[in-house]
């Protein structure tokens, strides 16, 4: 599969509360925190080894938008809804940083679907991942409202 | 100021709620938004304007996490806290796309200030950033809660 393709399989029809999504992994290394930082994180403890030692994080950490960012490459690929993954908003936390050499995957899990009153065609469904290192522990916690359709008839 | 220039100024002790600040611009075009999403959101309407068309977004659209993560760096250029910006959290929302052509700005206020109580010399201080385009129309909703120290003495 190429990474732009899309499976595009699923419908709001077959999504139910309780149904979980497992992504693939990705490999962080220290590069590619340095280079999310400069562009769009620039503070010291997401850009310099050396200076991250000294700050709150005590060593070089990814910017929380970085592990996002990351999640959500993970998120197209392992939750293969038809009309693509469309997020209204959502509530995020990172309960410990992510570092370089983490190599995060997201399990994902349909916490509510609530169907659109005005528009038959669609609903809001609740997602629930969680971004996990290769130790297991919980690098982001994210509840996602995306707009779901149901199949064209 | 070169771009990864920190002023480096606010501490606990000098920030109130209601408080504001207002960021500088990012001039964001197709291209931006296309190098993002391939890299981090590869879903065809982020990806390929003549694709986007026929989307529920009817026209080329930044992905949300572009939006926020130029809204952070906008925010680390205008929200001068001491030690940085330092999220544990927030929750976001997109009213409306973010297009091709479109200038971003925040504006943020500081709208609570909780002290910590088991450990004296830190806050989580919550902040409401509105993210506007030229016509000031909001993009994205964010609501942040940030730690903040207070200067060592």
């Amino acid at each position: 599969m190429k990474d732009n393709d899309l499976p595009n399989r699923l419908y709001l029809d077959d999504l139910r509360v309780g149904q979980e999504f497992t992504s693939g992994e990705h490999h962080l290394d220290a590069e590619q925190i340095i280079a999310f930082a400069t562009e769009f994180d620039p503070q010291p403890f997401h850009l310099d080894p050396e200076a991250a030692r000294d700050s709150f994080f005590q060593g070089l950490a990814a910017s929380g938008w970085h592990t996002m960012a990351i999640t959500m490459k993970l998120l197209v690929k392992s939750m293969p809804f038809a009309q693509g993954i469309i997020g209204a908003g959502g509530e995020i936390s990172w309960p410990r940083p992510t570092r370089p050499g983490d190599i995060l995957r997201a399990k994902s899990r349909i916490i509510a679907i609530r169907p659109s009153r005005s528009k038959p065609d669609r609903a809001m469904v609740q997602t629930h991942s969680l971004t996990l290192n290769q130790a297991d522990e919980i690098l982001q916690d994210f509840t996602a409202n995306l707009l779901v359709f149901r199949k064209e008839t």
